[in-house]
């Protein structure tokens, strides 16, 4: 019975997984779709935004479409490579037109949770500056409130940790330092990041302002009023939330 | 004619620096006698924040006075260690009693530009985490409006720059990356200064949570609500402003 359950509870995160990843594929293809000619792309980091970059070299093999990408990570940079994209660093950009990546949490309002990932920074930087942002998620991703079960990643100076803890401890949080492999976690820019479970976050624009006006708070994972589209995947296909 | 003017000018100069001079030692001696036994103090960085320590100094060897301080440059530790001050780093601080420091600008509700000296992050996380906050000037320092003769210092990211400074300048600003010794300057967080003329910044409050809010801007020069007590100093003494 015992070793009967076990198996079972496998096969059913098997089934879920298998699905997600038909889910995360839909939304990709979809929104590789998004496209054009002579674009500068901005090419989000995860396993839902490489059916992107996957899409994008089959079009650069099919179509003949000529692109620059902006990487948001260097697991995305090898990829995009690998798949005959040219890529261009953040700051030889003069635009960018479109930006696609994943999301941790998406509320009904577009607004986002990421940075699970910890390339937060440079992602939030590629989403604010581009003229379009879209957001691809599986069904699994989408919440009707912000941060009841994820925690807001929060990229903090690594000086005085335990201060700068306490001042995000009184908005309402739990916030927990990041450990990887036995270490401090660092993000590509030497920081720190703080895992903050709110139990829920009730105003996600008012707790941006507070923890961006945090002396020491570097960046936060909640993006605000910068998603353009969603392109949520199922199994047939996808839907567009606008 | 032309040489007697110039001479002239030079005597002004001449005699205005030593008046601030003036000024700037009295307004840190006073600052100093605020410290008391046990505290830990925030050591802030500049020609006036440096008449704080060698009063300290004087204190600690004609009182025993008995104290342990946190710098906010290497230059302030230094100087504080040679006054024979105990320097604790940032990180092993589990309190900051008071915090004293000098500042670019004052305007009448005590709201501050600093940061010319590029240590605006460190000196911002002390200052916001000090139980008591003292800000010490000189006249020149007092002005009715923030930002009509002094530029915003703003820490970015150095990743897109042009970027960056794109979106500070949407704020109503002309940003001007800062060059020191025909180089990039850099801060000891490893970033950049953007130097942004607003011509007088309106509100600056307001401001402050705009700036904060741009992915990239790691910190700027706008210390809001956080000063108790402004000490001016002037030619007989000082005058208190809380």
């Amino acid at each position: 019975m015992c070793v009967g359950k076990i198996i079972n509870v496998d096969q059913d995160a098997f089934l879920d997984n298998m699905s997600y990843t038909n889910q995360k594929r839909n939304a990709g293809y979809r929104a590789a779709e998004y496209v054009e000619d002579g674009m500068v792309v901005g090419l989000g980091t995860g396993s839902t935004a490489k059916f992107v970059v996957e899409k994008i070299g089959e079009r650069i093999e099919d179509e003949g479409l000529d692109i620059v990408g902006i990487p948001t990570s260097l697991e995305t940079e090898k990829q995009a490579k690998k798949a005959g994209i040219t890529i261009i660093e953040l700051d030889e950009a003069d635009k960018i037109d479109l930006a696609i990546d994943g999301a941790d949490e998406v509320d009904p309002d577009k607004q986002l949770i990421k940075g699970g990932g910890g390339a937060l920074l440079r992602e939030k930087i590629v989403a604010h500056n581009s003229k379009r942002y879209i957001v691809i998620v599986d069904a699994s991703k989408m919440v009707e409130k912000l941060g009841v079960d994820f925690a807001l990643p929060v990229e903090i100076l690594p000086r005085w940790t335990e201060g700068i803890s306490d001042c995000v401890r009184k908005l309402g949080c739990e916030p927990e330092l990041r450990i990887s492999k036995g270490k401090t976690y660092r993000t590509d820019n030497g920081n720190n990041i703080l895992d903050c479970d709110f139990e829920g976050i009730e105003e996600p624009k008012e707790l941006s302002q507070r923890l961006a006006s945090i002396p020491g708070v570097l960046e936060h994972g909640l993006f605000i009023d910068l998603t353009d589209l969603v392109i949520l995947g199922n199994e047939g296909g996808f839907e567009e939330l606008d």
